[in-house]
């Protein structure tokens, strides 16, 4: 019995004054196991060592982040300035993705509109209804972006992906994996090429092993086979996640992204990404004015704890890359497919209801 | 003080009867260390689990791997079957390189058609200068194939390049690093930036290394991110070293080579091969004859014993791939460049003496 059976990234456990709990991914594969997390420190801290990641998993990380801030607020005051507090520190936890500042800018706002209206009693529970909210919105746009998406993948096909943009990145199901679960269980027979995204192994530890686990064939490659795996007739499809796109459609993803899309160029290969809207950045007109994150260079010169480069030296350590709009065939998105890609497209499948 | 200070990758100790001694790669960078090999046993293993490596280096490991097989013989007879049974069995050891074959091909020749004309007495010791010379031969080789590269490697430039064509590779200096070694002890200030190479991260262990002790300034990057350090313009010129050429310039070389390649000529940036012409296999008219080695998975679901993706995964892990020739600026011998690189090219400049 194959299908869909990653646990849920991120869980609220208990009502209000409960806790955050998530899957720890950096464990993963060698071991599934969740952390409690009780403050926003805690939160702040998985969210920077990538315990929890993916751009809309850490934006619902980012709403439950909230809630532990404020569940022992005893007075409006407390409450409010705790609630400041938190979001200006669970936003500077990581700079790229855009859906972290989305989700906790909506909870912020909600507050403020609404829930700061209402007797003191009510803010926290109605504070988790809408982080709950961004959740199960998070689960059903994914489930819309694989069925906008699924069609793609014919039978026979090899897909190839970069990093993790699956059920453990977002609510659950994923972006560009949502895609790949849609059209495995309308029965089509297809196999993922799974680039292993170095330096943290996204796709090595965390795709092959949600897809392994949904018995989908998976083939581990290494980042720099993929072009050979394209050259050999291998690959029909490349379908991949993101953290920010601008309004013409440019996507910042996982670095590396931007050259398999340069190698899916040369080899007459689409590449596709699938993201849900609020994914999209509308304030920025192209990819230039996306921040990109610089991370530890440890990253790169040590593998969990073994040294694999000369100490001391130069590493550059780039956390994402943009993919310029052109190199891009289709963009999914819960509202339906952009394609192609461009600002009046983006701008008119951003309106749908 | 700067410049090349790398140990010899293969040294012979002592007279004929003496032994074989080689750094063991595998310890690199954290630990400098020889091994001491008296059996072709020993030289087997160590070539096929890459304590050496490299097309060049692997020759000259072959070539004194005849001479521990045949130190002990006490009969003309004898000597000449183990010659024969250490040359098969070396030449077992990797397929795709065209060095390997070459060097004991040119052992077995001398061997045939001088050596055993000689006293039974005379024979190792005869040998060993054969094997001495292919070893000086291949130094001399690698310092006028940097002489005739030097020049493309201007102030200011950066360059990148691919797993590790350096000293480690050769008898000495290396193949694309002695161009930048060369470029260095001109005076030329640049700097190299340098892929790590997965799975086996030749490029971090070995190039950062090597450049790093003589103090040239590099950068490491994963795989992955060559695409994007060269959209940002840092690299000005990429140079590789070969494993095996094709009479029309298609260039078997490590694993990822041919993906930047694509880069390359994504992005208008020069693509050099370095190669003493021992690396030209004229019997194949292009790439698509050469073998191809296929490795195990484990170099990929593992790092030094921590596993990096989950149990019994399905892996692809060619060891090298093909470029072929028209991605390829010039390619760098000994006798001159081949540029550009066709098959009238390349048999006139290997014509020449």
């Amino acid at each position: 019995m194959s299908g869909y059976k990653v646990p849920l990234s991120v869980t609220w456990v208990g009502g209000p004054k409960g806790h955050l709990r998530m899957v720890d991914q950096t464990l993963l594969p060698v071991r599934l196991a969740e952390i409690d997390l009780g403050d926003v420190e805690g939160v702040f801290e998985s969210i920077v060592s990538l315990r929890i990641r993916g751009a809309p998993a850490i934006g619902i990380a980012g709403a439950f982040g909230l809630l532990v801030a404020t569940r022992d607020a005893v007075c409006p005051n407390t409450f409010q300035k705790q609630l400041q507090i938190a979001a200006e520190r669970l936003n500077s936890s990581r700079p790229t993705a855009v859906n972290l500042s989305w989700a906790i800018g909506r909870m912020l706002n909600r507050f403020e509109k609404s829930i700061s209206l209402r007797p003191f009693e009510e803010w926290q529970g109605l504070l988790l209804e809408e982080a709950q909210r961004i959740q199960s919105e998070d689960h059903a746009m994914c489930l819309a972006m694989g069925d906008h998406g699924q069609d793609l993948i014919q039978d026979g096909y090899g897909v190839l992906t970069h990093c993790n943009a699956g059920g453990l990145a977002t609510a659950a199901y994923g972006t560009a994996l949502a895609v790949v679960y849609r059209a495995h269980e309308k029965g089509r027979n297809f196999r993922v090429y799974a680039d292993e995204t170095r330096p943290l192994l996204q796709g090595a530890r965390l795709t092959a092993w949600e897809l392994d686990q949904a018995g989908i064939p998976v083939t581990l490659i290494c980042d720099n086979m993929a072009a050979q795996v394209m050259k050999e007739g291998k690959i029909q499809m490349v379908i991949v996640g993101a953290d920010r796109i601008a309004a013409n459609g440019d996507t910042a993803n996982k670095i590396g992204t931007y050259g398999v899309a340069c190698l899916a160029r040369a080899h007459n290969i689409p590449f596709y990404v699938a993201a849900p809207s609020s994914t999209f950045d509308l304030s920025l007109p192209d990819g230039s004015g996306i921040p990109i994150e610089q991370r530890q260079p440890s990253e790169v010169a040590n593998y969990q704890g073994k040294q694999t480069a000369p100490h001391g030296v130069d590493v550059y350590n780039p956390a994402f890359d943009v993919t310029p709009a052109g190199l891009i065939c289709g963009i999914i998105t819960e509202k339906g497919r952009i394609e192609p890609v461009n600002s009046t497209i983006i701008a008119e499948v951003l309106r749908k209801k």
